[in-house]
């Protein structure tokens, strides 16, 4: 019987109540499809660095590595200034455990409220690849004569054949294995970028020529951010780069029901993946029972696939959405759902 | 009496066609508000790319700098490879011309389609004040290894407190002209862009405490996307850099009904302003006469403001309001308006 190790970080505000319940869905599947599993459980956070200083030791760092996977809740506090949590923790796990893919399906679940138009569940279901190593995200960049009237503050992006191409080739072998539409939407701005995305369009058609049976696009990520609220039956898989998949999956959350049903993951093909509801902390919600864990229980579902339990995996998604069909849940949004954070669990363990 | 001078570049595709209604509610406002104005037209567009291979002349812009404004169809030829109109007609005209903010009025009109759910005019009504001369548009970057497997491609944006301040300025002093919530929003990446956005940040609050009377507000470029689709009555003015306005402005064309209905003007304070509907050519509609002309009829009205006529103006948008109430526009999507490009523009003159 397999023994899967899985670092948990709750993290702040409701991060632990929603990493619960997914916890609660990990042991419902490992039971009924038999596999084993420990969690170590990781105090990194916004109360934990307020306490100790301590963002994320490279220690740490070398733990994860021998871990099958992450799952995270969330990390945010509002009196820890913005870029402190995110770079410190976030991004370095990102970065460090060289989790070169984020992968975001955009997918509206039945009996989800949509704030798009006429769209229903056959309508929205595409996957953002978002290259999630490189870009604007690198920190590259500096400033000139601060201060004064006179300063220069340079942001750079930086793209390497390796790390688009990586990227790339991920996004056409996800596409054949998803079999769906088989289609590969690259989002980038290359009449403007003529740089960054002169590679990435390159590097696109070339890589292509190895997958003919993958019908390629092309959007700006401006008409994309269009396309996505007036026409998302429109697209498939999106590849794009880190800073324009940052935005665009945003508004992917927004329009599949919002951060309550949003999950994501940082994934390392070859190594050790993340995976996390993409909305924040929710301080106001925190330790109300109220928050909606769907995101969270989504996000157990793709870890499962990323360490090999794919069945298991499909049996979770499967569970959310007869939960969802039973039209217990009245609302995706904290507070409104019309169940606790704990019965929305349950509801969704009593279907695995 | 005034006598105006007007550069007209007509374009592509349908640009033409969308112009000569626009400048027919020019000849009826000049009319009506006793105003001269003689309209001197460039050729400049892919067409004359295609036959002469200039793009855009150091002379013109000479031309254009003794302008009163300049009035743009759309540039764009399905022939001529993505960049070569933008950088050299569209970009070289804003940053020749210093045209620092790209101005986009997002407006829901009356019976106007909106993609999103259960938001009315009176909730869709804000403006992006876009800068529009730095960021990651200034073209810098460069490769290294260019077609290796160790490219690397970098794009850099570049911000000047100068350039940066002058955006925020201008956004504060609109705020409080417009004169509606009085409430301006900064759009950035600050956790991510720990550079650019830091010097955004630091002048946005420095520049504020001479506004008192406007209300601040950060968010980040992810989210805005998101309360845009789902709040955008949050919205007074956002103020943001040149990559995410381009992105959030087309969003933001989409949500008060798309390509039709959404202008923009590219100002320079104290120089020429071009204004042009933010659509592009359209080649699948050209000499149709079904494409529709509001979008180029309200840039011509946000020229008219520009040169001074602010009564003209608003006589132009109230016309557009009163033309969209009569119900006779089915549709603002070029090929089902159920009138003609060229009924609609006399119906619009009707009401000046
Ligand atoms: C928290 C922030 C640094 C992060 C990002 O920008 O990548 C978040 O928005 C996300 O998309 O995971
Ligand atoms: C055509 C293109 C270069 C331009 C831009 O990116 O600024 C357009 O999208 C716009 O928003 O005016």
């Amino acid at each position: 019987m397999k023994n899967y190790r899985i670092g948990v970080i709750p993290g702040d505000g409701t991060g632990p109540e929603v990493v619960r319940e997914g916890l609660k869905i990990l042991e419902a599947a490992a039971r009924k499809y038999g596999f084993k599993y420990e969690t170590i459980v990781y105090p990194f956070g916004g109360e934990h660095y307020k306490k100790t200083g301590e963002t994320l030791p490279d220690s740490a760092i070398e733990e994860f590595k021998k871990l099958d996977a992450l799952y995270l809740g969330a990390i945010g506090h509002p009196d820890v200034k913005p870029g402190i949590l995110e770079q410190g923790i976030l991004l370095k796990i990102r970065f460090s455990l060289d989790q070169y893919i984020n992968l975001r399906p955009v997918k509206l679940y039945p009996n989800v409220w949509t704030p798009i138009k006429d769209k229903g569940p056959e309508d929205i279901d595409f996957v953002v690849v978002r290259e999630n190593t490189e870009g604007l995200y690198v920190g590259a960049g500096g400033f000139l004569r601060k201060g004064t009237p006179f300063e220069v503050a340079i942001q750079e992006s930086i793209n390497t054949r390796k790390g688009v191409e990586r990227c790339i080739r991920f996004a056409f072998e996800y596409t054949i294995k998803r079999n769906k539409k088989k289609k590969l939407t690259l989002c980038g701005k290359t009449n403007v970028l003529t740089y960054a995305f002169d590679l990435w369009e390159r590097t696109f058609y070339e890589v292509a020529r190895e997958y003919p049976e993958v019908q390629t696009d092309y959007a700006h990520v401006d008409a994309t951010t269009m396309w996505m609220v007036k026409n998302p039956e429109w697209f498939d898989v999106i590849v794009t780069d880190n800073m324009f998949g940052d935005i665009i999956t945003d508004l992917g959350a927004m329009i599949q029901g919002g951060m309550g049903v949003a999950a994501g993951g940082n994934i390392n093909p070859e190594g050790v993946s993340m995976f996390e509801p993409i909305g924040g902390s929710a301080p106001k919600y925190t330790g109300q029972n109220v928050i909606n864990p769907i995101a969270a229980i989504c996000a157990l579902g793709m870890l499962l696939d990323n360490i090999g339990e794919s069945e298991a995996s499909q049996a979770v998604e499967n569970a959310v959405i007869k939960a969802l069909e039973t039209g217990k849940i009245k609302s995706m949004s904290a507070g409104k759902m019309g169940l606790t954070t704990q019965e929305v669990g349950d509801l969704i363990a009593s279907f695995i």
